[in-house]
């Protein structure tokens, strides 16, 4: 029987963040960050496979929050149209967490099988969207490139949200990016 | 002194392609694709650092011809103008590499270290022609954008590229995948 830890899972993401900022993630083991949220070893491997995962269990929540979105837009919706309201319910999931995913970003930043892992997140997601606007027969490479600009304005909206000191939220810059489509393909 | 093999490179290259495929990646030394281009292990370390680099080194001619494509549109051109011109000159050193360019992509699907190492090589295409993009003048975000489309274009374009069998040529399909752009990005 498992002794019954209140809020073990964030405890441990936020001491996982707490140490990988200040001694780096090669310099933390699993066992640091479980005495530093003030739990054994084995509570935090119930929770999270590896040292990585700490920093990744959000992906498949993510992925799933903005593929029911897009499947759920009204049938009228375009292809971008739908992404818009992937996009709006994927940002949801950040509002109140910018200080975390700041910390989180800067620890990724710096180290080179972290980024590498987080493009294969990005690139999962952009998978898992195209095959949501296929389910809504959008044709094969139009549901791949609006995935891809779906993922470009996600990553870009996301890095300018952490960058801003002016707490907008973080759909102001998905917003922001989505209608600056217009103007970057205008022309041809 | 070294001894002048000729066309050295492009004997290991194909003999590379030819292992990788018939063994898989992990099964092949570099040693063995020495042994298949009838070159010695030290002629391929000469030309390769490693087993992977044999897959990757026309990242750094496929950036630096798109770079100096966009560099080089005229001022007049739009971002997505600029990366229509980028596009073409990218695809121009594809055209007579498809049956090359398929054993390639195989080879990188069936591996997972692989493709990760290709979505580097892609993230870093972006940022390359992002910044050609905001030495033109073009504003930060949509700079990135922008760059990010211009991938996303290639990528969808040389699959599609690589899976037709009419002997279209790949710029057929990166054009149409442009094209397409307005019609993904109606409505918002």
């Amino acid at each position: 029987m498992s002794r019954w830890e209140p809020n073990a899972r964030g405890r441990l993401v936020e001491a996982a963040l707490t140490l990988y900022s200040e001694r780096g993630f090669e310099q933390t083991t699993a066992a640091d960050i479980a005495r530093q949220a003030g739990l054994t070893e084995r509570t935090y491997f119930r929770h999270f496979k590896d040292k990585r995962e700490v920093l990744f269990w959000g992906a498949a929540q993510l992925e799933e929050l903005f593929v029911t979105a897009v499947t759920g837009a009204p049938d009228s919706a375009t292809p971008i149209e739908a992404i818009a309201v992937g996009l709006d319910a994927a940002a949801h999931l950040f509002e109140d967490r910018r200080e975390a995913s700041r910390q989180r970003q800067a620890v990724i930043v710096a180290n080179a099988e972290l980024r590498e892992r987080e493009l294969i997140k990005l690139a999962n997601l952009a998978a898992a969207v195209a095959g949501a606007l296929r389910d809504r027969g959008v044709p094969d490479t139009a549901a791949s490139l609006a995935a891809e600009i779906a993922i470009a304005v996600f990553k870009i909206g996301f890095e300018r949200w952490l960058d801003d000191h002016r707490q907008r939220e973080f759909r102001f810059f998905t917003r922001e990016s989505l209608a600056q489509l217009k103007t970057v393909t205008a022309g041809k």
